[in-house]
């Protein structure tokens, strides 16, 4: 299984709409994904490992898909409709994190 | 539902024992936080988002909580366990996010 992160790093005086990304940005990612989106996350940054320091990410997205080539083939296709919702939720750039499932066990 | 996510930044040179954090550092993780914890993941990164690019994270941990306090109360009593538990698998200073979960569908 393969997880790709897609994390909002957290500056001062950035803005991240988490309702338009939650609702709006991930119903357009489920729609151009289709079946090869097998499951989803959204995250919002509460604060970093001591209390009170600021969160590292403001906001992350995670998508899990079967394989690499999956992702790839389902993604690529949708990246400039995806970057072009970008600005209606955030002026941040995000950074992406393509990584293999070793473990998991979900609540 | 908190997610506690221990982020392990990628640079040249670094190691990490990701069968060690699998099998020996998250039974620990598990015995010691009992029953608090109400799931976790591990991950292994791939890449980042341009194909052959170098993953930001070497690896991540994530563990699920009902609550901030529930968190707190299961988790500080054990840092210095955690922490000691690190030189045995890595050499990297981990970053770590603390995240309010908005939305999940798993796999």
């Amino acid at each position: 299984m393969i997880k790709v992160s897609v994390l909002y790093p957290n500056s001062e005086g950035k803005k991240f709409d988490i309702d338009y990304y939650c609702n709006n940005h991930m119903s357009l990612v489920k729609e151009k994904l289709g079946t090869a989106l097998k499951g989803g996350a959204v995250e919002v940054g509460l604060s970093g490992g001591e209390p009170g320091a600021p969160a590292p990410f403001l906001a992350m997205g995670h998508m899990y898909f079967d394989s690499m080539e999956e992702f790839q083939a389902a993604f690529l296709p949708h990246v400039a409709t995806f970057m072009g919702d970008l600005p209606n939720y955030t002026d941040i750039t995000p950074v992406i994190q393509i990584s293999e499932v070793k473990l998991q066990q979900f609540p």
